[in-house]
């Protein structure tokens, strides 16, 4: 692994960094002052998926950039280097079969020497595998074929069992299962299949597990999907027990979709299980979180706090769900976590008390204006500092890129090395 | 009420007609002839809303034509006149407040005398009238006051009661309630009251009712709306119980959705209960049924056929939600149950046995081809046969204008007569 | 009008403000200080519609508050009010016919005592007014009838008229033209006949003003509109001459738009002309600016501040469109200016200089940084000192609630006053 | 190239063909008959792109099918097998590089002896060709380095020069050039850019040639795209001149657009060079063309008809830009060729006269008539004896699937033969 130490990067700015915090302190005069919500922040971690590390592509090309990682363990090296820098992406998320090896055990001991926890594991019934029997051209869980849906089954199942052996906790299926043309699917027998073969795989989830189910509206399919929306995950999750929860991906909705609103109902009913962020303008863009819509992240964190406020069990699941045309992915993944970060802290700092005073009074408002008010606030002093109480950079970015970071992968992994992922 | 008589009108294309028809019989060979299709068409009959025999308006103006009814009475001789030309309007759905009066008795004899029923009875609870002591500025079920809450389900068990004594059986629920502003609203908590407040009127259901939930993303709430979408809709009456249905009304989907998906997905939960027929481009744009879609139209009919094939106990209110600013209202009614009528009996044409069996092939193209052939066919033959053999009109539209029906209603009831509605 | 005086509501924050202040320049580290942002604050004035001093509402309904101005006098007085606490707005956009009085001299007196000037003026030919000779029911400068395009003509001429004699230099149009079903219109003939209509408009135009043409996808008409988009607005106005111009509503755009795209192109084409500023999630929501989507506002004020820094000549019409259904107007309006101060103090401080360095060598994750380091900050010490420094409030909202106006304004004017509007 | 004769598949179904063509003719009682109507369609061509007749894909995985042309002299015989069965496919439009040979001369004289010509030619500059010198990663006509929009320059002149050598007589330009992230790219200079590089290409552009010029809101770029919208485009090829038109891709819109408008506005502008057909539901999801959106298909093409009648010069491009995930690329051709003849014929039946007169009278009602009267006829006897009367197949698909065509294409080109395209 690169080795690099962050050698006082940006220590010139310490002094207005603690005149800022001091100041912050002043302003929002909290019962408790600032500390509590440091600490929040130290123990928040976002897990970061393993495909987010190399460079995404649409199917009009790929753009990729040097130095990616093109093992498994070379995306655990990323993300301990990126958890070096930030201290909040503690945890990988693996997705089979792309990151599957012979050695899973040497995984756990390369993971635990850098502090890496393995968060959900994720299947892959979107694409054809060389030699694999059947093909998921026509779905997986929900294929009319029983035997592609018993490839599908026996292949989440292996999930689980890898997931089990790197002591993950929680099985995401996202499903491209689906139709282009009105007619190609009957939906209640596709989605009765679905279910079906849900009621399957969740027969073999450990008793600690829980299975993440995701909903998206359309892509790779155009005219539907069998599970694309909340209503249908929820529907679905009901059906199979306690331990299935639904899971958000920011940027599985139809245009103008109230996604808090979302959050909000699924915790009224007790199914939220996760997020996948990122962000998007136009459909499930798979853009830098908080890039294009940092308001709506904030409101999201408001239903969340709350959420654990009221529950302090309450056990989500974070990741960042992002893929990368452009940016050099560990940029893009260093903004990413640090714009979840100040949505966090922002929403650690809104007067929640107050809030519901004025909402039970109409005031739209002093509403408005309590939402506003923490949204408005520069919280990045208070993000800054939760990251050096832990020894982190003072400016993730400025260390990557002054410490010559990507340089030194390329130098190490060559110019053409190629990561797997969309 | 005006009086009038077909007097033959259309008389001339009737040898037309019969070749049409039994061109149509030879070329889709169906095992047992076009009768029971034309017999199902018979049986069908779409509740006409009393709001929507006047000229609905936007916020920008309302451009109202004359003869409008100005009373419940003229309301219940308006789809007496409707179903004389079309034979497939015979029900009336009452909107309370707007529809009350005095002398309940006198309306059911008077519908009776017309061969006219009422269907599903509406509350609104978005308006404020005069004198009212509370207002719903801010709510109705979900609002933070009780005894605001307390008003409309008050309203709401009265409006069974009155739908009671007219024979009605279900109830319509929309609900207007949500917010303008992030923050205005604490989502779980309005969610929570508006299931309680539910819960009271639910109590109140006789045996043989329905209660029908309707849902709709936006307007006149535009960040959030307490039931925004069939998802929301189904959790609650799942929570409240058999008597509860989730209404679907074609206008209030967010932009891009499946909604024949939707239907389906309802159907296999068991929760599908009735339709508002309109047509959109934009949001609830309340427009002449298949005036901008009739493709979708008519793969919602092939899910509504498919479930009462596999159910035909399912019992469905039918009813259209169009408001009009242009046309004449009695006009688009006679154009909108014509577009229903020929999304049904296109869907009843379809083939379902091989588009089974296509789908269990995926093959796609085929099962396009089949959905193509019965959407392609003109079936304005069969669903005129329909209305000949019930002594209905051979050209409703073409009755209304050649027998001056609006000119009238217009000397009769003045220029100036104005329904209530939007 | 109501009497008050700021009474130092907020001076025991005075010293907190100052420190904020000083910290800020500290880290923006501008080459001339924060004084030239200040100073530009300190010129921008935008426009306040008379029809946002009272209650908007929905087809559904509307709920009004107390207090409205029901005059065009306490119209302006309510801007006047509204000036007197923050500043900025400084100027009033009268709506004919329905600001029209029988005294238009007695109205420039009373503005200019209150320092008040006269905007934009706009026509309506989306309502028919009492005794109207013809219909708008079928459009305006469009219609099929040259004697309703007169109307509608000669109504635009004398609002020019009503406009030059109280000194506005611009007339802005926005046509509800359209048509609400396919066929109901030939787009071409309906596009033609409204080109030639503007061209009578704009051959009356004084020299010095400016016709600003609006577009919107849809509402009141849900098929098309006659001027959809900023494509036809420019193709009209490039056909018109210099003197007219585009304006841009930011409600007035299907979902998803690039609006921030749109403002840059037509300063490219030189057409860009004025703003109607406001917030909105699915259509012409008429929303508080800044209440939902304050990232955008931000992106299109850097697009503004880079027109306005290539050319200092540029001369915009700036002003808020909004309506409001819920909350106080003036409480409304305090939050809308607040919010667009923000927005264009955030865009004031972005070093477009490194920008423009990092998007030559296509450094992404660099512009993103940059754009998002201004919009983080906490830029309303600087928007305060702007306001303080000519003598508005310390915090325009408090002091309107703590000076208790809108109590005041009932007291004076009665709790069922209703201003005119939609 | 796969040899076969049509031997009469379908034969049996010419009585009833017979009675209903005549049938129709009875009800539709033009002035002319329907010869004029199959004049029409029999001289109506639509070009099949090359990179159509293979599988295209998503970003998450692409399921090729066999039989697939891995050559363009394969390509082309696969159009001119899709033209022996429906008539109505005699031009191929290709994509350089994809489709560059060594021997153009032989390409000519394979395509003539088949009877097919060659279509307008496309430039691809979305995609890095392997030893490229300069990445189009971040743009290409639009790109900040003068080097890299040089290339483009040159690619898209050489393609000119080749399209030249075949007989093309249009280039058409589609940029994928655009942003990912706000401030990543400054939209006038951008556009500034592209303009010059477009101004380079069009001086090469031969006196006879039109240059065709596409728009689209997004994808693969996912904040801006250099040309969004038909705005910019129309701006743009107003700047380049009279030989530069808009092409308007079907898939190419934001949620809602009203394109058949769209169609218009150009028309009156001047600016309405050709299309490109497919259908959609979310996105730019090249489906096959009347899947999903019949009626707005319908509505485009009275459109069309109504300026192909006015100025009977008007000479446009028509082609399909579709790419299949699921079905047969040639059965999906022949669906979506069918669909764009009924959509003509539908258009071609429309008495516009009358519907002219009724849109004078704003009767809304009868305007919509007109249209749906023509839409809901069944049009098909039409189109299958325009293709009779030319000795295509009675049923295009029929014949394909009974003659055994793919089966013979896999046995002569493989399982794993594979197009290029995406």
């Amino acid at each position: 692994m690169i080795d690099f130490h962050l050698n006082g990067v940006g220590k010139e700015q310490d002094s207005q960094h603690q005149k800022e915090l001091s100041l912050l302190n002043d302003r929002l005069k909290l019962a408790k002052g600032l500390n509590p919500i440091i600490e929040k922040l130290k123990c928040f971690q976002v897990a970061i998926p393993s495909w987010a590390l190399g460079t995404g592509g649409t199917r009009f090309g790929r753009f990729p950039g040097g130095g990616e990682p093109s093992t498994i363990v070379q995306k655990i090296e990323d993300v301990a280097l990126l958890h070096r820098l930030n201290k909040s992406s503690g945890a990988i998320s693996l997705h089979f079969p792309w990151d599957k090896v012979e050695n899973m055990q040497e995984l756990t001991e390369i993971a635990t020497s850098h502090g890496i926890s393995f968060d959900a594991v994720n299947s892959n019934t979107f694409q054809d595998q060389i030699d694999q029997p059947y093909s998921y051209k026509y779905g997986s869980l929900c294929h009319t074929d029983k035997e592609v849906r018993k490839l599908a089954i026996d292949h989440n199942k292996e999930v689980i069992a890898l997931g089990d052996r790197l002591g993950s906790k929680a099985l995401t299926v996202w499903l491209s299962d689906g139709s282009i043309f009105p007619g190609q699917q009957d939906f209640k027998s596709a989605l009765s299949r679905t279910l079906d073969s849900l009621n399957e795989i969740y027969e073999k989830l450990p008793e600690d597990w829980t299975l993440l189910l995701e909903y998206k509206p359309f892509e790779p399919n155009f005219y539907s999907m069998v599970i694309p929306d909340w209503g249908t995950s929820f529907m679905l999750v009901s059906e199979l027990g306690e331990k299935a929860k639904t899971l958000v991906d920011l940027g599985h909705h139809l245009p103008n979709t109230n996604i808090e609103q979302i959050v909000s109902t699924l915790l009224f009913g007790n199914k939220l299980g996760g997020f996948h962020f990122n962000d998007s303008k136009y459909g499930d863009d798979d853009l830098t979180v908080g890039s294009l819509k940092p308001y709506q992240m904030f409101l999201i964190f408001c239903e969340l706090v709350k959420g654990m406020n009221e529950d302090p069990k309450l056990d989500l699941a974070w990741m960042i769900d992002a893929s990368h045309n452009l940016k050099d992915p560990l940029e893009d993944l260093i903004q990413s976590v640090e714009a979840i970060n100040i949505a966090y802290a922002q929403a650690l700092i809104v007067d929640y008390e107050s809030l519901a005073f004025y909402q039970n009074q109409n005031d739209a408002t002093k509403c408005q204006e309590i939402l506003q008010e923490a949204f408005r606030t520069d919280v990045r002093p208070i993000v800054r500092e939760a990251r050096l109480q832990q020894d982190g950079a003072f400016d993730p970015l400025r260390s990557f890129r002054e410490l010559k970071v990507r340089e030194s992968l390329i130098a190490s992994r060559g110019t053409h090395s190629k990561a797997t992922g969309l």
